[in-house]
């Protein structure tokens, strides 16, 4: 193991009938005005909006809306929400989604609380929130970003076309509630790239220095063997509980820190994924999809030990009698399948993306991360652009 | 995954040189009298009470020692810690040694702060802490009882001979210093039997219910191969970091409630060991691997599936042309091994235990854990007891 700092202070309350049995009890503390917030409304069909805006009522709380927080949140939105808490002097949030709104909070959050620019001083770089942002709650309705356990938020500057992330310990939720069963009304497709997602965070976590045998890459293993089982099994049956608690569980395991401990941490996937969202507006999943196979056919050569450990741990791949490039390639190849299996887009243009022009300006401004095994830079970045093309 | 509650306060620094880098700062923020708690000296003779004490005094800290915390701590111990802390109005603890000081400061820190008497109030029986003890930070010397992330105790009260343990969050340390270089001198029966309880700490969690597919269980999984793998390498060579590491984290990650998530946990080995600890004041470790394989034995039939599992997933047991049966028992004959393999005791004869007269008392004094796979009863244990003769 690498040396590494760890804490986490978000309460967990996890289970069928959470927000039943915990959600009064977690919001007793924080004064009255609560800003409930949402994306698209999805949670009014589902009975979610109502059953949590009962407990609020009952509890005396004075609820302040702040909806249609979209897929991608943009800073213009958070700015939106942050002139809506100050002039509402809000108490705490409580966010009701997935990874959009609890990203979009989290900022809302920092920015309610501070007088200056916060896309300049803690996004664009990477500042220390010397203050105490308000107070964030969070009820997760999908399984994906595992936003819940951290105090990452990544949002997209439309005007500047950028989409980026920072993680600061003080945005933690003090509370998260998730109900797996929230998630039974979560469709195919949202189920789909959520779950890829969570599977992203982990093989970008894996993939990175050290190659050192280490108990974090072992739990990463775990995971991934989890959600390659009952992501298939979620999609056949959206209402099969076991895999939709495990795939929750899960995303939070992949995004609570624990499995980044004593890692260098990669995500270039995400470098490129982000840069296209900001471009393209894709599906933060589905871009994902396809970026993968494509990048780590690109960069197996430089981790092979690793690739070959993935194909054979996680995928149950048979090194008898084979080279570890080819173990290690049909790793990759077991994953390009899994994503057609759960049916995610395998290319650029499936992913609706029809205008092969602006790649140049999608790859140009590409974060290249530190620590990849591919030894990155621009013009490998434009050719897995082109190659997923 | 069944309903849960999380939360863990406690922030860690772990690595190289981490008491150097972190302790400083880490005590900063608290008052200026420092209880300094350790047990039978070992840390002067290997130069680690010097680097925390110089560290103390550099940062003007008025230092108390309190030392000889025995194996196995008595509650008269904890009680001689209370005294001494309320006499010199200790104002934080910092506790350097393995489970043995950290499991005694922290019922120091409870029993400091509370006018009663703290084991009829919460080791008795089960009581709400309602009061802050005195805060509490720990540097890690031995991997074993992960007693560094959580906030239970085990204490022997050597009067009524019953040795129990509680687990009250907010006994958690407010902070764990953990240097694996620090465990380079751990003998080597000692580095065994940590280990081993590591080990078993998982074990009594994987083998109980739910038996539904869950990511806690997968955790456990990995946790254990890891230690499988681990163990014998540091007692080969015990200044191998990557192996003291590993150790050390997987430790933690068996006792930081991450892995208990979802599960009953049945704990019944450590309710056997406890007593005959209680009884005869044996090695922890070195106990619970004498019960261990007679009471998996004992019980495997009941929890058929997971035992199967564990032959499989941990110590890659072909099942093919097997029955289950087999399957389970080859699964428990290699957990035998590996106990003879790292050097720890099979019997209660070879621990050191000669009269046979005292384990009717032993038995009868043990606690039956509820969701025990083995439906335990007083007979049941006397008869393990027996078998491990």
């Amino acid at each position: 193991m690498n040396n590494f700092i760890f804490e986490n202070s978000t309460k967990v309350y996890f289970g069928k009938g959470s927000v039943k049995e915990f959600l009064a009890g977690s919001i007793k503390e924080y004064g009255n005005n609560v800003m409930l917030a949402y994306g698209g409304g999805s949670i009014k069909k589902n009975g979610v909006y109502d059953e949590i805006n009962s407990i609020l009522k009952a509890e005396g709380k004075n609820v302040i809306e702040f909806s249609g927080i979209m897929s991608n949140p943009t800073y213009s939105k958070v700015k939106e929400g942050a002139k809506l808490a100050r002039d509402n002097n809000i108490d705490m949030i409580l966010a009701v989604g997935g990874g959009s709104v609890m990203d979009c909070c989290k900022a809302v959050s920092l920015a309610a609380a501070y007088d200056g620019d916060i896309w300049a001083d803690y996004w664009e770089k990477s500042g220390v929130v010397y203050f105490d942002p308000i107070p964030l709650g969070v009820i997760v309705t999908v399984a994906g970003t595992g936003s819940e356990c951290n105090g990452g938020a990544v949002i997209t500057n439309e005007e500047k076309k950028i989409k980026t992330g920072r993680d600061y310990p003080k945005c933690n939720p003090k509370f998260a509630i998730m109900d797996p069963e929230y998630t039974f009304s979560v469709p195919k497709l949202q189920t789909a790239s959520g779950g890829f997602d969570i599977l992203s965070h982990i093989m970008e976590t894996y993939f990175s220095k050290t190659d050192d045998d280490n108990v974090s890459d072992d739990i990463s293993e775990a995971l991934m063997k989890s959600i390659i089982k009952n992501l298939p099994a979620a999609l056949e049956n959206p209402k099969y509980y076991i895999a939709r608690s495990n795939l929750m569980w899960a995303a939070t395991m992949a995004e609570n820190r624990i499995i980044k401990l004593g890692k260098q941490c990669d995500f270039q996937a995400h470098q490129i994924e982000h840069q296209l969202g900001a471009y393209t507006n894709c599906n933060h999943g589905c871009g994902l999809a396809v970026i993968h196979p494509t990048y780590y056919r690109k960069i197996y050569k430089n981790g092979m030990s690793k690739f070959v450990k993935f194909a054979k741990n996680v995928w149950g791949i048979s090194d008898i009698g084979k080279t570890a490039d080819k173990v290690a390639l049909e790793g990759i190849d077991a994953l390009a399948d899994f994503i057609k299996k759960i049916g995610l887009p395998t290319t650029l243009r499936e992913l609706g993306i029809d205008d092969k022009d602006i790649l140049p300006d999608i790859g140009a401004s590409c974060n290249i991360a530190p620590g990849s095994y591919g030894d990155m830079n621009k013009k490998a970045i434009m050719e897995i652009l082109v190659e997923c093309y």
